[in-house]
């Protein structure tokens, strides 16, 4: 048999059990959040069609990162889901009978085609929460609120959630500075974060922009202030500019509802994506390095796309590697958990008698929910105590002559290195007991 | 803005929230059960390197169905997974300090390009759970109780285990018939559900079969007899054939351990992938024509094709689809449950102070752990109410003047037309007193 090198695609990985009982737990945590805010769950397809993806991310992502392929025995083109807004759009199209606002959450793999790195994977789990249907700063708060949430379900503290709108933007850069085209502009500021001030104005400056105007950009994205005080700032400081108006009274709106310090204002907040419309949100934890944990915004015209009308929409998404990143990196997650087991049944000897008094301890325990395993690899006893071991089972029973004659079991809880004699009639109440410790 | 036609690629399909509301409980079962008996969850990508799935199918599944793509900017071929074992076989041959055995689940969505049909989907879910490292009955009798209890959690009356073994089956359509190269007789009788005995025959007369050689193949397939009774009757009938003893005494150790007669010889079981080499598994459910709804066996040489030393394993594959469909045709499943949400508070009066009320109420009910929607589209209160009874939330609060001055909240149960006043001290004790009831 010709053997084959075992490898995953280069950017892809592996999880282990010790890392997908943590990734369950941390799932279930944002899940139950997103159904306390009233969200349900949908799911779709991983392949789209790459005509409903195409023109909706912007330049970058279609032409790079894409993960795009032909039908292998056809002619249809298909890509990967890039990410899971784009979809729902597609999905909301097809599903017109929805009740309004159809508030929507979708815990899901996505594919992107990016240079592999630390914590940055090409396929990547993203939960996401949309509203779509209301146009009103209450739907964009009602997000807010439930990212807030989501993050102290988690445990995470320090977390900001900054903000910013798309309507500030386009008033500060198209009306007050001139910018025509300001897309280039935003994508250069975007990369803040990875190559600093200095990065940026270099960039400014190959993109043909003034020292001037570089100099009035790098002011102006310097502007970072608790929500409600930097609304009332840019609503002086620019009080004739029609798009910044509507934008910070939008925002105004938000902060009355969500009342928190921890939504914060930034204006060199701008966000990648091109289909944003209003308020942009993007979630950071101060003090660590990690990048942002979740962002999201409002996206009027993106559903227009598909259904002809307009249906306004706002939504936000966490990243799911990262969040658990910055939680370990916090000292609040551990990878410690190896198996969900909670009992290892050892049988002292192979002989007909003991195994059936084992094996009928084992159907009880189980049928009493308790997670439980035996041995199969007819192992000797000490070998399979080594095993349960390996595995960090907390409670290791042990079956022999012994405790079939007595109609008992020996029991032993490894985390207080207890050993007891437990009768059979009470097992599960004991090792239930025992778990609860 | 160009419009696009909303559309998923041919075979594939959304999920809708009622949809979805049912799959997660199915999941939450199959799941439940799997951690019952000690198995621990892993997670491979969807996209694999094409030559670690190459040469383990078989060549239809390889040629014909395997999604299978270059990468957009480079030279490598992948293919997504076409199921969750050859991965597990990769994934265990990169990660060799897992404890032997090594029991662990997989539930993830799977690709094969196959022509689409009612319940057949070109992107499905399996889940699977599987014994790496034992080669002893012992672990396929684990694999084999633990289906018949997940079917028995879903509340599955009337499924029977199909089983046979690829070494009886060699045995006699090698040694007793003398057919040097019998895959290509079993992919005949694997069509034997979907084409009927005439249309096997006619197949095997096709592939130059005697008609001598045809009846006996037609007698023999219809063996069909609860494990002990057949394992006894195979071991009189083939005592001198090697390959059968070998598989019916593997067969009766099984049948040991399990003890029940819901798992049932069938010679007709051949099972469609290469890689089984000793018992294989059939999930199927009387009274219904919907296929399998879940199979495995044992592939003792799979692994060895990345490690290059002997690793045996066995596991089963429960197909999602299938479960709920054929839960769905047996009336045990209903998708009835439109949202999680248990309640919507409909805010009479668009006033500061029933506004404020009436939101300090949303978040008390939602910190603790009461799933609660409120209005996000500014709508007259008889707006509000329409939307809550379209989705079916359970419980409908009423906030207005008069709730805020008495402080207290009009709660409707919808589902017993009860309406009453509840004081907002005892509102989340209330309301949760409803959902239990």
């Amino acid at each position: 048999m010709s053997r084959r090198e075992p490898a995953v695609p280069r950017g892809f990985r592996d999880f282990e059990p010790q890392e997908m009982i943590l990734r369950k737990e941390v799932i279930a945590k944002i899940e139950s959040v997103f159904r306390r805010y009233g969200f349900d769950p949908i799911d779709t397809p991983a392949i789209e069609l790459f005509e409903v993806l195409a023109g909706k991310y912007g330049e970058e992502a279609e032409s790079k990162l894409m993960w795009r392929f032909r039908d292998p025995w056809g002619d249809r083109e298909y890509a990967l889901r890039y990410d899971l807004t784009v979809p729902l759009a597609r999905f909301f199209a097809m599903h017109r009978n929805v009740p309004l606002p159809f508030k929507r959450y979708h815990i899901a793999p996505v594919w992107r085609h990016e240079e592999p790195q630390r914590g940055r994977y090409r396929e990547f789990y993203q939960c996401d929460a949309d509203i779509v249907g209301s146009p009103y700063p209450e739907a964009d708060a009602e997000i807010l609120m439930l990212a807030k949430d989501i993050y102290r379900e988690l445990g995470m503290e320090g977390v900001k959630i900054l903000i910013n709108d798309r309507r500030i933007l386009r008033g500060v850069f198209e009306k007050e500075l001139g910018i025509s085209d300001p897309v280039k502009v935003y994508r250069a500021i975007d990369k803040l974060d990875k190559i600093g001030v200095e990065g940026v104005k270099k960039e400014l400056r190959s993109l043909g922009i003034s020292e001037d105007i570089i100099g009035k950009i790098e002011s102006i994205i310097s502007l970072r202030a608790p929500l409600e005080e930097a609304v009332r700032d840019l609503q002086i400081r620019y009080s004739s500019n029609q798009h910044i108006i509507e934008g910070t009274k939008h925002l105004e709106e938000i902060s009355t509802i969500v009342r928190s310090r921890d939504i914060v204002f930034d204006m060199s907040l701008v966000r990648g994506l091109d289909y944003y419309t209003g308020p942009i949100f993007e979630a950071v934890v101060e003090g660590i390095k990690i990048g942002s944990i979740g962002g999201g915004g409002r996206y009027d015209n993106l559903i227009e796309m598909f259904t002809g009308d307009r249906v306004p929409a706002t939504g936000f998404s966490i990243g799911l590697d990262r969040v658990i990143e910055a939680g370990i990196e916090l000292g609040i997650f551990n990878i410690s958990r190896k198996t969900y087991t909670d009992v290892y049944v050892v049988i002292m000897e192979r002989e007909k008698e003991i195994f059936g008094y084992a094996l009928n301890i084992v159907r009880e325990l189980r049928s009493n929910g308790i997670n439980t395993s035996w041995d199969l690899m007819r192992r000797s006893h000490q070998k399979q105590r080594e095993y349960g071991r390996k595995l960090s089972v907390p409670i290791i029973l042990y079956i022999g002559k012994a405790e079939v004659e007595s109609e008992s079991i020996t029991a032993y809880l490894v985390t207080r290195g207890e050993r007891l004699e437990v009768k059979k009639e009470t097992l599960v109440k004991t090792i239930k007991e025992m778990l609860r410790a």
